[in-house]
C-alpha cells in the first residue's frame, strides 16, 4: 500500500512530501488513517542522522492519533472507527519477562521504534508524519473520549515519558519533585506531577515561562542561570525529573536530592557527562534513567490525562511547515509542541 | 582524662604512640576501655590528608570493640562491663528528620564522625587507636555475645557500609547481587549477601581470590580484567555493590544491571567519573551511593551477623605495625582486613 508522507529523502536534507510503502493488513494488525502526529525532538535527532546512519526515505513521527479504518481477521482490541494512538514503540518479542511485565520498552530482544528501526518481519518501520500506518493491534492505544485528539497526540511520547518516571518514583501528596527544563517534556512532567499531587518546582535557565510554568501547575519556579538557586534548594527534592537532553552539571543538581532521591533523565546528551559520586553517597542518592513506558502503562497515563481533563499545549501546523518547525523546536521557540494536522499531508 | 594512642603527629608522617586527650564522662557518655581496632583503608586516606586538611595529632580508627568501664548518670542503655562496639559516627543532631527516621549518617547539620571531626562540644574527635574512648551511649552499639570481638570489630565500619546498601535495595532470595572488589568491604558484602539469601556474584579483577570467594558465600566469581565478563554477564544483575573507591568504568558496569537494577558505590574516587547516560536510559537503570548506615540499623547488623555465625576474615596485629599494616591495605595485601590487639597500644 503506497500512502503520502513527508519524509527526508537523505540524511541532512530537508522533509519532503513523498510517497512510502504501508504492509498490507495481517491478521494482528490495525490500519489506522491518521488525524494528528506530533513532532518530537528525537524527530529531528533521527532524521539527522545525530544518533546514528539511518535508512532513506525516512518518515519520522511517533506521537499519533488517528481513527480505525480496516482490522485484522485476529483483531478485537480495537475496532473500525475508534481513535487511537501510537507512541514510540510498535513492536517487541512479546515472550521475554520484560515484554510479560509490561515494560515492552526493555524487551530483552529490543523493542521496535515506530520509525528508523527494523521490525520483527525485516521491514524498516516509518513514522507517523503520513496519512496512513499500519500497526499491530496489540501497540495500539485507545484515545478516550475526553481527551482533544490533537492534543493527545504529543502524550505518547511527551506524556508517557515523563508519567512513567514519576508513576514509577512515587510522584504524589507529600513528594516534592523538580522538573528540569519547560520544553515538550518538561511542561507534560508539570502537569502530570501536579494532578499525582506532588509539589511541583521548575527549574528552568531563566524566568521567561515562569506565568506559564504556574499556570501548568507548578507550585515554585527557579532560575538555573542564578547561582543561589543551588545553594537555597540543597537537598530540597524526593525525585528531579531532567528533560533536557544537552550536558548539565548532574553534580549540581543531585546536590538539590534529599535523602533516597532520585535524579531521573528521560533524555541523554551523546556525549559522556562527569559525576562527582560523593554527590551520591551523601543523602543515599541515585541517579537514574527512564525510557518512555510500556502499552498498559501508555494506556493507563492517557486515560489518567482524561480524567484530570489535560493533553498538551500544542501549536497546530500544516505538513508545508514542518521543516521551519525544527528550526523552532531547535530553538526552543515552541510552547510547547507542534502537531501536524495530518489532513495537510 | 589522658590516655594512649597512635597517632599521626602531622600530614604524611607515620603513627607513633602518644598521648590524647578525652572528654570527662558526661550524664549521657560511656567510656570505654578498647579491645580491637579495625583498620579501614578511610583511617589511611584521612590521616594522610588525601581527604582535605585535618588538625594533627590524629588518632584514627572507627570499627572500635571494648568494654564498659563507667557510665554517666542518664544512661540505662549500656552497663559497666558490657562488651560494646562503636562505628564511624558519634554524634549527630538527633532532631532532624533523618536522624528521627534512623538516619542519623545523613543528619541534616551532619554527623560527626568518630576521629578528625568537630564535636557538637567544639572539640576534635579522636578515634579507636587508642585505648580508651568517651562517646555518648546513643552511639554505642552492643557486641552479641555470640560475636568474636575481634572479629566483630570490622563490622562496625565494613559490615554496616555493606549490609546498609544490601538490606536498602532488597538483597534477598531471587535477588541478583554483584560485589566489585574482594577487599575489606567485598567480602563483608559477599557474607551478608549470601545470608540474606541472595546469588552472589563476585566481580574481582582477577581470579586470584577466587577459591576466598566461593568460601565466603559467593554463587560465581568472575574476572573483571577479561573483556568477556562484561558481554557475559551483560543485563544479569538486580545489585551491584561497588566496593571499590579507584576509577572505574561506570558505563560497563551499568550494562551488568537487568531492568530497575541498581550500581551502589560504597567509596568514591577522588576525582570524577565519566558516565554514558544511555546506560541508565536502558533498562532503567539507577547508580547510587550509600554511607554508612544509622545506629538502629547497625545494632541490627550485628544482631544479623551473629544470629548467622559470622565476623570479619581477620589477621590480627600489634600497635607496632600498624604503619607497615598500612603499605599493605595500599598494596590490597590483607585477608580481609587488619585489626589491632588493644593491649599493645
Amino acid at each position: 500500500m503506497q500512502v503520502t508522507a513527508f519524509a527526508a529523502p537523505a540524511e541532512g536534507e530537508a522533509l519532503v512530501r513523498t510517497q512510502i510503502q504501508r504492509r498490507e493488513v495481517g491478521p494482528n494488525d490495525v490500519l489506522i488513517e491518521i488525524t494528528y502526529a506530533g513532532i518530537c525532538h528525537s524527530d529531528i535527532h533521527t532524521v539527522r542522522g545525530d544518533w546514528g546512519p539511518q535508512s532513506y526515505p525516512l518518515a519520522p513521527g511517533h506521537e499519533i492519533v488517528g481513527t480505525v479504518t480496516e482490522v485484522g481477521s485476529a483483531v478485537t482490541r480495537h475496532s473500525v472507527g475508534d481513535t487511537v494512538g501510537v507512541g514510540c514503540m510498535v513492536n517487541s518479542c512479546g515472550q521475554c519477562v520484560h515484554c510479560k511485565a509490561g515494560d515492552e520498552q526493555y524487551c530483552v530482544e529490543g523493542m521496535v521504534g515506530t520509525y528508523g528501526a527494523e521490525d520483527r518481519d525485516g521491514t524498516v518501520t516509518q513514522g507517523g508524519y503520513s496519512t496512513h500506518v499500519v500497526v499491530d493491534a496489540d501497540y495500539v492505544l485507545s484515545v478516550p473520549a475526553g481527551l482533544d485528539p490533537a492534543a493527545a497526540a504529543p502524550l505518547l511520547c511527551a506524556g508517557i515519558t515523563t508519567y512513567s518516571p514519576l508513576k514509577h518514583w512515587q510522584a504524589g501528596p507529600g513528594k516534592r519533585v523538580a522538573v528540569v527544563g519547560l520544553g515538550g517534556l518538561g511542561h507534560m512532567a508539570v502537569k502530570i506531577a501536579h494532578a499525582m499531587g506532588a509539589e511541583v518546582t521548575v527549574l528552568s535557565q531563566s524566568l521567561k515561562k515562569q506565568e506559564d510554568g504556574i499556570r501548568l501547575g507548578a507550585d515554585h519556579y527557579f532560575a538555573t542561570s542564578d547561582p543561589d538557586t543551588f545553594e537555597s534548594l540543597a537537598s530540597s527534592f524526593d525525585l528531579i525529573i531532567n528533560t533536557v537532553s544537552a550536558k548539565i552539571d548532574v553534580s549540581a543538581y543531585l546536590g538539590l536530592l534529599d535523602v533516597n532521591g532520585s535524579l531521573v533523565n528521560v533524555g541523554a546528551p551523546a556525549e559522556p557527562l562527569s559525576l562527582n559520586v560523593f554527590s551520591l553517597l551523601t543523602n543515599r542518592r541515585s541517579y537514574s534513567g527512564s525510557m518512555i513506558g510500556g502499552i498498559a502503562e501508555t494506556q493507563e497515563m492517557l486515560d489518567f490525562c482524561a480524567e484530570h481533563g489535560f493533553g498538551a499545549e500544542i501549536e497546530l501546523i500544516e505538513a508545508d511547515q514542518i521543516n521551519e518547525a525544527y528550526e523552532r523546536v531547535l530553538a526552543s521557540d515552541v510552547r510547547y509542541r507542534f502537531v501536524i494536522d495530518a489532513k495537510t499531508f
